[in-house]
């Protein structure tokens, strides 16, 4: 499938994921949503990537929703706005949402269900929905031309891409509260200091910097590395460490008699582990555990 | 509703409350408990308020409970204890606790179910209740002369106003255990190296700093703000990100069709936006959605 | 019960766990893990005990799952292991995991489980089940020599012992993944950038450091402390601060009723509290209250 909005890139096991309007500076469109899901789910499944680069052409990382395409804040066209008293009625009804789903959300959550592990290079401008798809993405790098921008609340909105579920795991409640609130951009040395970005790198450097940090990961098993992503956001989120206790039994158990025992061998015989599982084929039985 | 307790004061759109009994270093009575709920219940949907700024009159913020006026740690008259026996078979039973209720947590609660966005200004000592109502607090500025104490454990009781629930979502799991095992007053140099602090200001800057970070609020849709601020505490606190999703696509819908379109206007016009919704009357149907 | 992978040692109030196979450097077998749930389950009630501090003998925290005793990374002898086939019927049917239960999960329930506060002294490496034990503690500290490494993923299988539960508790989920995924071995500087260890200090003066602390904790009321420890694992993984409310009306109430009234009453009396209260005989009838 090619892409109109984005450029869907592999080498070395690395997909580099470029948001491709520059001339838009990346604003996202419902297009470029529906492109997105689309190469996060292909990438779950492509055994050539195992690390996922998000990163932006040109200027800007991505200026948000395109408020220029006769679309709105909620990214869907007039036309196919369910008007307000149905909506309200659905809502006092059964709860059900499929007419009026949030289209910055289905990405995170595309994100999130995603096999590898997701790393944002934000090269420039990264607001509203901008910002909040990074949110989604499991480690962040800055240039030091990113501008952030949870800029919801300024413009008389809420935030959005489930964004309220992942920021204030990443950088703490009150971080995340201030921010939202004041709605305001934030330079790359904020960001840092919040504990949203892992590192500042020249604009130069940014790329490099990603690539060096995704190749430290996928040289390692791509089944145990998609286990553990899963692991890591699900089980931290159960009520008791015993849900984590049911997974890590399951999940430790198949990897040790399946890419475990490559990477033992590796380790006792002092040579680099060569892993050849593939998450298309090789994940176990009880994956996903969840449902 | 005159209180004895507080001032509750309100200018361009910010409310002042001050604890008010410098006398006793504003230390808390069930008197004061219930004007702080009464006030934040007030500010709700007082129109005139867009933020709340919380402070202490004099040298301290809040010394903890009054231990001087008949009262005991719980914060009740001897006379209107249950006795131990009866207490233990309520618990061991249906599990009712309307005879026995934390004072401090039914004012943390109300603080959680506030729509405007709260601000302590942590003047001086903080201390047991004083410390722990903060947590429910959004944001913190202290004082040069602010002293923080989870002093709980030290006195032979247990922390509470939900401060165990809010507290390692502010500064981590780990840095909360410490700070109430060990029971011990944190200067505010400690407080902002723990991530429990924005920032830490001169005495006399401490309302100025809060007050410009209010009024950076406070220009904002009322609305959006007490939505994001309830997405912010509920949605971070569900197992899948999917229940942000669905809250999110309801209100980001809904803030696009109302307060969204001066926002919007005034982003591509290039002028401030002037919001005139209103918390006590223009909350969505599906508010609160948790209900 | 003697053990003969660990040393159990009281003085003071503080227990001194060492892992005690400093020829293995200290690495982690099924016997160890046996050992260390028998000692946190009889440190729990043994009322000589109020803080526990973790360390290891020799040049090594715990160098990991001893690959070297005819084991595997899953702790099992060859002979107990179930098949897969087997393992993923159970899976795929009722989700028993009797047979197939994490080593290394089980050792770190108990700690979860335990009433009295655990720190952690870092003396060397602690890789592995070494690393991860260490999550299930709630305060740590690193000599200069720690290294520690979550390197699970390097070796193609995931990380257990529930530390997908702890781990984004003490340093947020970005971090947590970073370190999961490059499964590299962290410097203590590392450690500390990373919020995962309270402080550095030198090989010389680790355990003193870590005893300093202990002391502070220890004066104080061993029931409030056991409360409180269940109170901030447990409160805060709910929903709602109503959760927290609940279980903080009752424990307060006991408290002040108890140990809280030499607490006060050494307050008022300017003097030291001394407290008595014990763990084997004196928690409360509603503790634990989870249950």
């Amino acid at each position: 499938m090619p892409y109109n909005t984005l450029r869907y890139e592999v080498e070395d096991h690395i997909l580099t994921l470029t948001l491709d309007r520059p001339e838009h500076l990346n604003a996202f469109t419902v297009e470029m949503a529906q492109e997105l899901i689309d190469a996060f789910d292909r990438a779950s499944n492509d055994d050539k990537v195992r690390v996922v680069v998000v990163t932006g052409e040109g200027k800007a990382f991505c200026a948000g929703m395109d408020l220029s395409v006769g679309g709105n804040v909620f990214g869907l066209d007039e036309s196919q706005l369910p008007d307000m008293a149905d909506m309200e009625a659905c809502c006092a009804g059964d709860g059900k949402i499929d007419s009026v789903r949030d289209t910055g959300g289905l990405v995170a959550l595309a994100i999130y269900e995603c096999n590898k592990p997701v790393i944002a290079a934000i090269n420039g401008a990264a607001v509203g929905i901008g910002a909040t798809m990074t949110c989604a993405m499991d480690i962040r790098l800055a240039s030091e031309k990113a501008r952030i921008g949870f800029v919801f609340n300024k413009i008389g909105i809420t935030p959005e891409a489930c964004s309220s579920w992942f920021l204030p795991r990443i950088v703490g409640i009150s971080q995340a509260l201030e921010w939202v609130y004041t709605a305001e951009i934030l330079s790359a040395t904020d960001a840092l200091a919040g504990g949203y970005v892992k590192a500042i790198v020249s604009p130069e450097q940014l790329l490099d910097e990603a690539y060096t940090l995704a190749r430290r990961i996928a040289k390692h098993s791509p089944v145990a590395i998609a286990m553990s992503r899963q692991m890591m956001y699900r089980n931290a989120a159960q009520p008791h460490p015993i849900e984590a206790h049911k997974v890590d039994s399951l999940a430790i158990f198949y990897a040790s008699q399946k890419s475990g025992k490559e990477g033992v061998a590796a380790f006792l015989e002092k040579r680099e582990a060569v892993f050849e599982d593939r998450t298309s084929t090789d994940m176990p039985a009880f994956y996903p555990w969840w449902k």
